[in-house]
């Protein structure tokens, strides 16, 4: 077993296994293999989301997994439990995984001993997102085939937002030319990439991602109208019209058209929004397997699945 | 595929295949048929729910579905993600069908176009409630064999009951007489039924529907107390005792006991309440298999579950 | 069909097959038996819950059934639905059991009649919680053998504690020594059991059970500080050195480290903390089964989950 915390933890041939085996799902469809035996897997969501833990739980349930669902709004969290004692509690229950999303940035630090099963890191407050990194990664290889001399633009909250960080990353290290472009005060040193202007980014990229604004990790409201923020650091159609030749849109969703993204290029040619969605559920299968195989089974570099 | 928004989409022939197919769900049993395939569902409820919900969960595990469950409590939407949105990114997880309750009036008019999957409507604003009106229907043919010629008086909350709406407009094309009753400031002009008195309503009626109030829906506080509103609008064992021999009373639940209705009638022998739920499983499952159906299958007239 | 309201309702001969039960359960492991019919189980939990709801629905799932999840929150109970109602409700979607939580002492007076399903008890306010005593049984004969002669120190918030309650008249009843040590104004005369210091009870132990505070229950805030409460009624390391050798400390979860339980003692040699969690599920599994079995088969003593 192996925690999947942030993508910085793999090597760039695992992620590139783990891209390999979601597309081996994707062609299987919908009936395709799943495990014989009664995995357990809870899923701890300690923030609200609709996409990533539907996206899991289809992921698991397509592995035949048995899920169990768990929000902070109507547990035993609110009697004072530490994180530490709720996961070895599922462990407890008989689970063999967790997925964790949770507001803390590196709440999975305190979970680093004394705990037998692998956690999938679902989000850690404005600290990673590596199975949103992972989708990010298969659709633009199903794009462009390769990532090395790609040119990607990451516009809008770099400050809060983990899928920058773990996009920033990862796209560096597989070679990738990485551009940074929002507004002055959300600027994110930490991150790697050359800072330049909206419209020079989205004129040199092979893809860009625009950012979702993360109003509820902000201190203070955003000053600007969203109109504004539209206008000075959106993705308008004007600047999309503007983007080169055989080059796409992603964002990490959900949208909130008008404002990082024009309303009509959510579903425009350049458009790969729902196709990431689509890809969720392939690299989060994927990525379940990897996390679940024994080190055995990750030495032997085979998809191990069919050995449950 | 085809959406089931209203009863009015349907014609009165499809209504009836429904029914015929949820009374053989019924005597197929709980070992009954299901689906070889992994169809995913997804069930958004934007609007607090217990029967419907649950009616519609379990109808879909019968049929051997796999069953994403969405709240609005806990979600994205949180987020500004539109209705559009969020359908899409069920449809793009990989479900096949969603059912959605709402409280906008026609929330489906927004996803008439670019949706890929059929839309089960368990009830919007002051709109329609389909399936709760396929379930009184299955009730009342179950009682009485055939709807022409029924008197049916439905009494309460006229003016935002989706229930009074989807039922008075089917049972009318049916060739029920329909009596409707209340409150004179909760009268309903668009509603077809003649408006007569809850004494007359209640001793001419083969079947009495009794409205739950929908406080949710009304700006102000009903000026009434709960017992004056029983006393001049709600089913006592005085009017009850006044029924016609073999009329049957419903309710679509849940029941507000010594407002709408005496709480001993719930359970009384013309009391129809619990086989009503019972009902509207078996409903759900033949609206479900009819939405998912395809043009071809449905010219051709025949269940085709066995088939997909 | 039976109900698991409170164990005075069951013999110690049935109690014991239920422990039996879960044994023989744990040794078949996840891939063990389960039904092949599709039984519909209901969990209805009106108060907060992880360990003995996801314990529930696990140990469902173990059994092959399919699994209705309830909360308050988001029921439609706040449409002012009775228990009665809501359960009957369960009852005509098809439900072949239901599990309650209820915040109310003796919830399940109400449904005493008129129910067609086993109702097995998840906890009634200050009132019972029967699986849990199942769980502690289990982890103690796990350990002793024999229950005749042990003698258990149960410790804390005995006035607001269902587990306090649950054990100390099923420990009773089988044989054991029991004392109670905690607050002065939380002590809880109702109680079979010695009232006594808390040092001499922890020297005097066989099984140390410390209790949750169960602020939730308090009409006032605690006096105390946390700290002040952990040196006076709680187990520090100080108290666990003086303990027997071969006794063993238990806590029904969730802890509150460093109050109830110093957080180092929580995984402890001693500590049977996450062993408890894991013979919860087993003891669901076997309290279904033995909820859901017929008279018949109640009185030929034999494991009739196959025969389902």
């Amino acid at each position: 077993m192996a925690n999947l915390l942030s993508l910085n933890d793999l090597t760039i041939e695992e992620i590139e296994r783990i891209l390999d085996r979601a597309e081996q799902f994707q062609k299987m469809g919908e009936n395709g293999w799943r495990s014989p035996n009664h995995t357990l897997v809870a899923n701890l969501f300690f923030e609200p989301s609709t996409r990533t833990r539907f996206s899991f739980e289809t992921a698991e349930k397509r592995l035949g997994f048995q899920v169990l669902n768990f929000s902070s709004q109507t547990s035993s969290v609110q009697k004072g439990e530490t994180l530490y004692d709720t996961v070895r509690t599922m462990e407890s229950i008989g689970a063999k995984a967790v997925v964790i999303r949770h507001q803390k940035d590196g709440y999975y630090r305190e979970l680093t001993s004394g705990i037998g099963l692998p956690i999938l890191n679902a989000g850690d407050g404005a600290g990673d997102h590596p199975t949103q990194a992972l989708l990010d990664l298969l659709t633009i290889r199903q794009e462009f085939l390769l990532f090395q001399g790609l040119t990607v633009a990451i516009i809008g909250d770099l400050r809060y937002s983990r899928v920058a960080r773990s996009d920033a990353q990862v796209l560096t290290r597989l070679g990738c030319r990485v551009l940074l472009s929002g507004p002055e005060e959300w600027k994110n040193e930490a991150l790697p990439g050359e800072h330049i202007s909206i419209d020079e980014a989205v004129e040199a990229a092979d893809v860009v991602i625009m950012l979702r604004i993360q109003h509820e990790r902000h201190e203070k409201a955003m000053k600007m109208s969203k109109e504004e923020y539209h206008r000075l650091y959106g993705l308008s159609r004007e600047r999309a019209a503007r983007m080169k030749p055989g080059s796409i849109i992603m964002h990490p969703g959900p949208v909130n058209r008008g404002v990082e993204l024009d309303g009509d290029l959510v579903e425009s040619t350049k458009s790969r929004y729902f196709k990431q969605i689509t890809n969720g559920v392939a690299v989060r299968m994927a990525s379940l397997e990897w996390a679940l195989q024994s080190e055995k089974e990750a030495k032997a570099h085979e998809p191990v699945i069919e050995k449950w």
